[in-house]
């Protein structure tokens, strides 16, 4: 198992996250990645190395090009106007909007490419953003070299990032990216398969119409779990993607015992879509002492999802997805590393 | 001049606004009506009534139902999910929700419901929204008795609420409540002026396919101005409402001799309806000391504003909408109803 990891994830470090009416201590921070890396190297895994740099030709064939102009410009917009603080919009273009464009103003502009309102964006953010893409970059090059396992321990996230939408801690959709690599490195068939806790919106917006990615999402119910308005069961994809996206909402409290069995059938769907690789979304937010999400997986359950994807018997690139507030969420992304390897 | 105004509007006193990045003393709070209320007076507009009650059937005739009983019930929702805040949503359902539907959880049902994330609900929040529809219907009840102006003056305003969105300190679209009122009297065409700084998107989204209600808007240009999405020239009303919406954006230090070139354009085609009444909603952030607005207006371009709105020869309801900051917004309303009286 190769680990591809960059210390410009530092560079995101918002001070502020928008959560149940106040402005906290964002759950997305530094420590996060810090915690994994010191429990990965702790079990064993100490082929650790840094990405290789990449331009934005990938990112630009899954995310809309002024989408991308704006990640690398808000910063400098947002202090140009005036603004002192981290930014955050107020207006989104939803039911109706008939006519909507992205505004000039940048108040407008950040509502106009958010999904969601809770992910303050800040001065090293774009910084380390390009870093997470470059880890995705290297390690969709590593997999495509002849390495069966490789780890993008990244930050920040990138599954809730769609085609032109930042939010939930994510900006660019790195497991996207990732798989993009490995179809330009002449794979025909690939899947993503999306473990976070929650549903990985992004991915799904930028994989909606292709039938080359199959995208399956095992997540809390979005009757009940951020982001909400995506999710169920009946987005199964569009036009030539129609019946290449697969989501997987389950309840409260859900054991492993009931997320095998969606898993299984997840990983029943990858293998009929006849994915040569897998870009595996990992979020470990599953997890019982979870602080934000509510399920109620244990430590040692995660060797056994690491076994589960394994035997797909497919060469498996694993990007860092989310997992909050306990130390544990570094020795839960180990045990997916030694299960994938068992 | 009747003058409507219910001590109730107080109930409605948010301590947080989104805005910046920030979390900051509300913009609108129970300070604005009491310094129209006392302007209003001193400027010898003294017959100021309280409002009858109503019940919800004039609003379920603008609003979704589902929407009418969040907003009932949201405050109690919030708390009982164990937030101790003031209620912001962060997940609001944009581009590509294909199948969103209101979600079970509360902090997924405030973001179904928003168009915006400044607003924070609080706990007297609906008992002040019921006051607004109260003033509002009592207002179209005397102008029904054959009273020429009548002026609504109440808090939380109303045009940035929709069918089912509620945002920019908007829950209840008192304006198109009012218009319906007068419809339900016998009335056939009326018209909705707003002459608020800020796109009436609220009445434009309650309006839009309707072709008894013709909507016209004078606003900041929606590429510079919240509400963003809303506002352009081209959202002309759909269906059966085609041709009965009119915006007229425009840019900063917009002053009054270019603002009354688009009030007269506005004039002309509310008077080319056949409008038999005109409910006006006021907004005075036209005004140039305004803090969150940019156009140049100065106080005594209100009594021009007046009288060119009576120039229509038709009763007029005028619904308060926004204006912050200064104290002058008193009088800036007062030279309206003035410039009607003349």
């Amino acid at each position: 198992m190769r680990v591809i990891y960059s210390e410009d994830h530092k560079f995101r470090d918002a001070k502020t996250e928008l959560h149940g009416g106040e402005l906290m201590k964002p759950f997305e921070g530094p420590f996060r990645a810090e915690w994994i890396l010191a429990a990965v190297k702790e079990q064993g895994f100490k082929d650790v190395r840094a990405p290789e740099k990449y331009d934005l030709s990938v990112p630009m064939k899954l995310h809309d090009h002024g989408y991308l102009n704006f990640l690398e410009t808000v910063w400098e917009r947002w202090v140009a106007a005036g603004f002192t603080t981290e930014a955050i919009p107020i207006s989104l273009p939803v039911r109706r909007s008939y006519c909507a464009r992205p505004p000039e103003n940048i108040d407008g502009l950040l509502g106009y490419y958010a999904n969601s309102v809770e992910t303050s964006i800040t001065e090293g953010t774009y910084k380390a953003v390009i870093a997470a893409k470059d880890c995705a970059l290297s390690a969709a090059d590593h997999l495509n070299a002849g390495h069966h396992f490789v780890f993008s321990l990244s930050r920040p996230p990138g599954h809730h990032a769609g085609i032109d939408l930042y939010g939930g801690y994510c900006f660019l959709n790195n497991a996207a990216i990732a798989a993009q690599r490995v179809l330009d490195h002449g794979a025909k068939k690939v899947a993503i398969l999306d473990v976070d806790f929650h549903h990985g919106n992004g991915t799904q917006d930028v994989t909606y119409e292709r039938d080359d990615i199959f995208f399956a999402s095992l997540h809390g119910d979005p009757m009940d779990a951020f982001p909400y308005f995506w999710g169920h069961r009946e987005e199964v994809g569009k036009s030539r993607g129609e019946g290449f996206n697969a989501n997987f909402p389950m309840p409260r409290n859900t054991p492993w015992s009931v997320y095998a069995e969606a898993l299984e059938a997840a990983l029943k769907r990858i293998s009929e879509h006849g994915a040569e690789a897998l870009v595996l979304s990992l979020g470990v937010d599953t997890f019982e002492k979870d602080p934000i999400s509510f399920f109620s997986l244990k430590t040692e359950d995660y060797l056994k999802m690491g076994a589960m994807v394994a035997g797909l018997g497919i060469p498996v690139l694993v990007v860092m997805e989310g997992g909050y507030g306990v130390p544990e969420i570094g020795y839960n992304v180990a045990n997916v590393l030694i299960g994938l390897e068992q």
